[in-house]
């Protein structure tokens, strides 16, 4: 068999299986997502082994998550996000702040080395923001008040995440500079900063840019190759690919064309993210989990996990009242692919053996899953107790009301 | 940089590329097909290098051929193909047997030994449908009955191709038996009927199996997962991946979901057919080119290359009238990415070095430019001048007349 067709069997095995998850999970009124991961698992290396992890099924893996905060970010109005802004800042620094400190203290306590303690801070830190982003936009709950300190939350925490792992990646390497972590950080900023301001100038309110080319007869050829054009420059500049295509989802919303590339985007999403959610569920690795200790481990990381970034995120909301701060420490707990990317560097670095390893890809995975089922309750509580009084602190609410309410019924 | 960011950029950069490409040539009044392969000739290797062929950006080139004769499928009725069923065959028949037969003798005439005359030989009759096809779709011309036989020819030429790749697979190995052959052909065969067949059976005018599963709110998925399993199987059997996508297509295309299918699937398949032009481009090596030796090689394959497939093909299709023979001669001229894996399979298994190797590449791509430019012309002679003589050959025309006519004045 050659190459490319075991590419394509893979594909569609990932596929289906993702899709009878989907399935399943949807009749029995679970989350779906859950669904397309277990599906994952099963059809990969830990059960059926009809699907691998290799360098295709990742990109496919990658472009969905890519396709899915471009999506996020078609959804998101930049002065909405900004109005959220300090609170959005206090969550994304108190929800790394914690899980670093307690995955560092935890691995020196157990006689770890340095950067072995560094690299399990840096997994323990990361948010996925993939997860919790598609549960709240099957919910229609993208666009309240805590699903924008949400994504807020989730890109200074991808910004944070960059000084981190370039702290880990100097420590690990001997070559520690504190002037290439400042400039590393620098650029991120500047990058975010150029992008936002100067792109939502260009688009805002237009539709030229869109749809002055003639080889595109609608807009989404052009809003796909912004999308990929950032995508791959905040990869670049070190931040995530995924923060790239939300800013230019975020960028491209701002023109008169939202709407018509909205529609349009659906179906090549439908279409990929459930390589994305597959991809996470292939990467559990049974075998690594094999003794009694391993699993004890990964029930104290993954207690450390939840613990830390739930309260680290919790405290930083607590200002917008119980209920949202709830909704928000939860919201922010999935590590999803961003723990296990950090966990396959910090292997690739001889920082951790493969026993951490897969330890640690079974907490990224386990946080992953326990979230979305919360969810649905915790939006109800949160968008229909939140007091009005807590409302005003970023700013003031008048004329914005409507977006922190749910517009429509929420199921579950 | 790591290796997710440089995939990352070159997918964006061939994107634009080939849009780029599009829009001169559409500016031009030229086909915007040829500006695609030509954008990808300046990103590729030969000029400005930012994109490179490689497991990744080759998957997105196949996924977007692969889509492109979906949607060719979609819109191909299997009675109305079956209908020009003889002449298809016939076209199929003699546009392989004399550009095989052109290049076996012309080899063994220069000296070459066995292997590389049937491997050259066999890299002249592949047939590219996939850039012939999607010019007819731009002109409205797929379901004439000329854009019919050109659809049906090229099966049928897969189908020849199987067999001879397999002997000369066998030949190039030592161990040639015609038994496996025909073994080959006989599973192949089996394939086709049986999806074509029992699918368009169990789809006909039904849209249960598109619609009952919950997981999905439209037949996008449903049909995206028979179009990945389709191309897949037909790639284990040793068939292309596109025919079994085109397969795939034909047979969701009997189902009552047809047009809600075909708009979802038009932005999928708008998002990814560039990657698959381009890549076609970047196949031009012009260092293998750089000897006048090695120009003159090329002029005489390529003129061998145009010459034999045009006759066999024209001659296939006489009884149509001439100017229906015009276009169909020409249409199957197109050596495109098919031309290009013959090749390369040629050159991994030794029988052809890297100087013919870079002229076989050359020669795909030169008859893949030169005919998109000539179709509008072609298309336009044969589906008016062609006489009601000719149209009853296959079978009782009646009532179908309409589907053979052209329907929307054409452009150029």
């Amino acid at each position: 068999m050659d190459h490319l067709t075991q590419i394509l069997l893979q594909l569609f095995a990932i596929l289906v299986a993702a899709k009878l998850g989907n399935e399943v999970f949807r009749r029995l009124g679970q989350p779906t997502v859950v669904g397309e991961i277990l599906g994952g698992v099963i059809a990969g290396p830990a059960v059926l082994g009809v699907y691998e992890v290799n360098a295709e099924t990742e990109l496919f893996a990658e472009i969905g998550v890519v396709l899915l905060l471009f999506q996020v970010g078609l959804e998101t109005r930049l002065h909405e996000l900004l109005r959220v802004g300090s609170t959005a800042l206090a969550v994304g620094i108190l929800g790394v702040i914690l899980p670093f400190a307690g995955g560092f203290v935890a691995a020196e306590l157990a006689g770890g080395d340095l950067s072995l303690a560094i690299f399990l801070a840096a997994a323990l830190t990361a948010t996925s923001v993939g997860i919790t982003s598609n549960v709240l936009r099957d919910l229609g709950a993208l666009r309240t008040r805590s699903g924008r300190i949400i994504l807020g939350a989730a890109v200074i925490d991808d910004v944070l995440a960059i000084m981190i792992l370039s702290v880990a990646s100097g420590v690990a390497a001997g070559s520690f500079a504190i002037g290439n972590v400042l400039t590393l950080l620098g650029v991120a900023i500047l990058f975010i900063g150029v992008v936002v301001i100067g792109g939502t100038r260009i688009l805002a309110g237009r539709r030229s840019l869109l749809t002055d080319p003639e080889f595109a007869e609608t807009p989404l050829l052009p809003g796909m190759i912004i999308m990929l054009g950032l995508a791959a420059l905040a990869s670049l500049v070190g931040l995530a690919a995924i923060i790239g295509a939300f800013l230019a989802g975020m960028v491209v919303g701002e023109s008169s064309e939202r709407h018509a590339l909205e529609a349009e985007v659906a179906p090549v999403a439908a279409f990929f993210t459930p390589f994305f959610f597959g991809f996470i569920g292939a990467q559990v690795d049974l075998a690594g989990l094999a003794s009694v200790d391993a699993i004890l481990l990964l029930a104290g990381i993954t207690a450390l996990a939840v613990g830390s970034k739930f309260v680290g995120s919790f405290i930083g909301a607590i200002r917008q009242g119980r209920s949202r701060a709830m909704l928000i420490g939860w919201g922010m707990v999935p590590r999803g692919e961003v723990g296990i990317v950090v966990a396959g560097l910090g292997l690739s670095a001889g920082a951790i053996d493969s026993e951490i390893y897969s330890v640690v890809v079974g907490m990224a995975i386990i946080t992953t899953l326990i979230v979305p089922p919360l969810l649905p309750r915790l939006v109800r509580r949160a968008e229909t107790k939140a007091t009005r009084s807590a409302e005003g602190e970023d700013g003031p609410p008048a004329g914005i009301e409507d977006d922190d309410g749910i517009e429509t019924p929420l199921p579950g």
